[in-house]
């Protein structure tokens, strides 16, 4: 990579047209990168798990989440009593015979806690993933690219990248641009190689500050460390599967282009097929990854298959 | 087990206390039967992925699901687009640069579809498992057994017992029990060894029978084949750590019990601290199966963790 | 009016034409024909009231409603306690001093019960009424014509058209047209004569029939009576300011148009302008115009300024 | 009224009990002082119509109110489209003939908007109104005391007192409480006399202020203007039928009370079976009311009739 005088619109959709798979895997494809994961890495990632110990990368879904609904009107899982201990109390299932229960509901954005970004979730150009315009998604939901395309999956190589403990810090400031440099030396550093099918697990360590300061701050859709417009060269290269990081949108914020909101969206989702994961807290993982020396792990994320959702709420899970 | 007169109020009691275990894992355990899943049988468990194939066993989540409402006011998922093709196309994010994105929400109840039960969900005589009262699920949720405490779950060996091959027919007609004779004469003709900490999944047909048929027909909450009450006795000494079923609610309907609504629920989740899943679609895995000629595989099934829920959807995987 | 030999297509378009009042009221105008409802008229509307007596037209919004999900994934009424009894009983709120309380919630599609339709609800040819294109009806809702631009009202001079009296029987048998000459006839039979401005319910008797058989039938998106096509004119020139029926969708269905779905909704409600109340229960005041030997009556309808929306749920009250 | 010492728990139950109107109108009453609004009453207020104008005293429902959810889980309404203009440009309706058409629904706590409390709404010492015990209201909503029973209502005379006209300020400060002789006066002050069946709408300027402010600040269950506890004697005294106010819960924040938390909810709504409605926005009837001159109207605001609803929002109208 050679010095950039300025990432403009222009320089985006240059790496756009760079990266564009569509087409790679077939014109119907709607699983992307996914498809890099094959089988056999699947039976590899199988057998680095040698303790059986499973580390959740998910925040709890309930009214402490980070959305407030200041964009997109997302906000936290408003979770709602059907029958409670109180119902069953008062004999309002007395016409049961001995058995008495409860029951719940759930209303959630799909994106308002651990999930992934469908690929019908970002269109550029009046185009999504494999090329197909707006008309399909209405209000019935995506037609192509909808999250139960990928329900078979998500499951594979996990690698954890620790920016924060490869820059020294407690945690990455907001503003803070990953590179690929910084990918690839973050992977020399942790000693694990990355490979191609790898779902790559990138922490900035901005919920360990949200906790530490005990208010989400800026996390949702505001400042945030992540990934820069220029980590897209070692994400594509590398023929990652998948991408998850620990922030609101992936990227850092703001974005350090001109012209371009959330460039690597357009860049990796859109042009490569590489489905995002969102909202991933990775601090146990990094614990637990650092604790027993190695970063690389079975994961397994399987996305509800919600027929034409552009996005699906997921318990990730490391097993070591 | 000798013949049995009359399966009544008092039989069901006297097997809640013969397979009651609460306290068994601590005072504080809310995680019942999943505790069998120690780390080195999830270990063996990953030794079973041989062709990296995985199998989902989860129906869409979407309108076409089994709920009517009638029973407790559980409805198909309803799926809302908060941005879609038409924003779109509409110049709605003309705000934004470049980027174009959809959203999308959802309202479900949490056994709408596949999905466990959490510990929480059922009660009796005023205790759910390990002896809390109804005081502790109010309109908040469950301060107790909520499903956000298996949250580093559900993992393990799973092993299918295909009930309809055993018996020689197509599916299961409603009404008809299953035994614990039943499920030790179908894991011997399948050759495959129950284990202590196993998720087992039975298979009654039922979803194919729906399928065929082009309607739910009884499906929710009517006439089903199931779990007899006999079964406890083998799920209970085989220490098995969890029991899915293809079902609305596993249990043969009607219940083969006088004066008790659904007893395994009763036995088994409540006393022996068993999680079930219900509503599984086990059709693709029994086809796998049969063709691979193995029931054991690496079952994944993670809870959203979803606090203070009593039950979760969950998108389970089946590796082969 | 002459007979009619085919009413198709072309038919419909032309009343549409005919009846077009884009503009009647500038062109900037979002409220249709209740600009009929002047001061003055409202006035002499109040001027009805004699013994105070208050006659409710709305159905219970709840789980015995019309809605099964059959159309367009309107469902009934979703109602969600926050806070009950139980919680209280609890001791949930005991940090609260003496005081307890409930708290609710709610999820319902805004035609689900008693409603009215906004000018936004219906478009044809890509117009609404106004002629604004489909493009102010995004995710957002409506940019134009939502029901919240209609917030000062809806009151006025209500007028029962009781038509199972006008023809003798129970309750009109689905298919059963109306027509001008009929609302002319019934009127005419009832003493009331018909005057600019006011509103208009129009009984048909199916929720009677839905009553007395003790099932919804076909009542949702199904076989109806209701307005056939040539009851536009006298709705028309008559000035009304807003029709209300007790059917689902207000029209005769089977609709008597060929090639045209709901015509009255395309000429009435997008080229004339009158928003259109469904669902209204109308057996209370039936038996009450019978008994007080009136048809008229101060009638007070306000929809909930939801803003954007293209329908309210409304609580119609006549007065006497 | 006397000095009062201290205004504390033994205080405010005094009050409750000298004001407790249980069985006035019978033991199975559910409308308590909407009993007084007699048929006569209604004529009457009717009469007060003389130029036909009509003021909404809604706030818009949308994601702008005052709810963040700080409280109980109240959120702003959520309104999703079911079916919106892009779906009609995208085709997806083309199945219809001719007819096009945009869908929505609202997911909202019934008291997040301008809204009466049903009876049903709190509870002292374990019982509502009427003396009905907290097993009354479960998760199927309230069996007693529900907004369904006062469905043939609300209408009655409206009076308006200004207080801020009254104190000679723009707005009353947070904290201000509104003793029964501010009432009294204001009432001489603008002449108009209140009646037996009346509903008083109490403006304490709060929305004027977050309008002039551009910040909802505390307006959400934080401090307030509003009734100080010694406002119960005149509004018993004076039978009126309901009182509505400006404010998130018409009480004084902090209240006036030691020991008791909003104690005119105890008294007024619990004791004396007084509707409260809350969040009404007041500030164009205000300047109405100055501009004619004259501070009584006929005022209807009927709550949606939600079976077991604890609160319901309402379209409040005032008709001059």
């Amino acid at each position: 990579m050679t010095t950039i005088e300025k990432r403009d619109r222009r320089y985006v959709e240059a790496l756009c047209q760079r990266y564009r798979r569509w087409g790679a895997w077939g014109a119907d494809d709607e699983r992307g990168a996914l498809n890099f994961i094959t089988p056999e890495i699947l039976v590899r990632a199988v057998a680095l798990v040698r303790t059986g110990r499973i580390v959740s990368c998910a925040l709890p879904f309930d009214e402490n989440g980070p959305q407030s609904g200041r964009f997109g009107g997302r906000h936290n899982p408003i979770h709602a009593m059907l029958q409670d201990g109180g119902d069953i109390a008062f004999g309002a299932q007395d016409h049961l015979d001995e058995l008495r229960f409860t029951d719940d509901s759930v209303t959630m954005p799909l994106q308002c806690g651990t999930h992934w970004d469908a690929l019908a979730h970002i269109f550029h150009k009046g185009r999504m993933y494999g090329g197909h315009g707006v008309e399909y998604v209405t209000s019935k939901g995506a037609a192509r690219n909808g999250i139960e395309k990928v329900a078979d999956g998500i499951a594979g190589r996990g690698v954890l990248l620790d920016m924060p403990r490869y820059f020294g810090v407690e945690w990455m400031r907001p503003g803070h641009a990953i590179t690929s440099e910084d990918l690839a030396g973050a992977s020399r550093q942790q000693g694990v190689e990355v490979r191609s099918g790898d779902i790559v697990l990138i922490r900035t360590g901005q919920i360990a500050q949200a906790r530490a300061e005990g208010t989400w701050g800026t996390y949702e859709a505001g400042d945030a460390p992540g990934l820069g417009v220029d980590s897209a060269h070692w994400i594509y290269e590398n023929e990652i599967a998948a991408v998850c990081t620990d922030t609101w949108g992936a990227e850092v914020q703001p974005n350090d282009t001109d012209e371009v909101f959330q460039p690597l969206h357009l860049i990796l989702l859109v042009n490569a097929g590489i489905h995002l994961g969102e909202i991933f807290d990775l601090e146990n993982l990094a614990q637990v990854c650092a604790g027993e020396g190695r970063y690389e792990f079975l994961f397994v994320a399987p996305p509800l298959p919600i027929t034409g959702a552009v996005a699906s709420p997921v318990h990730p899970l490391a097993i070591f």
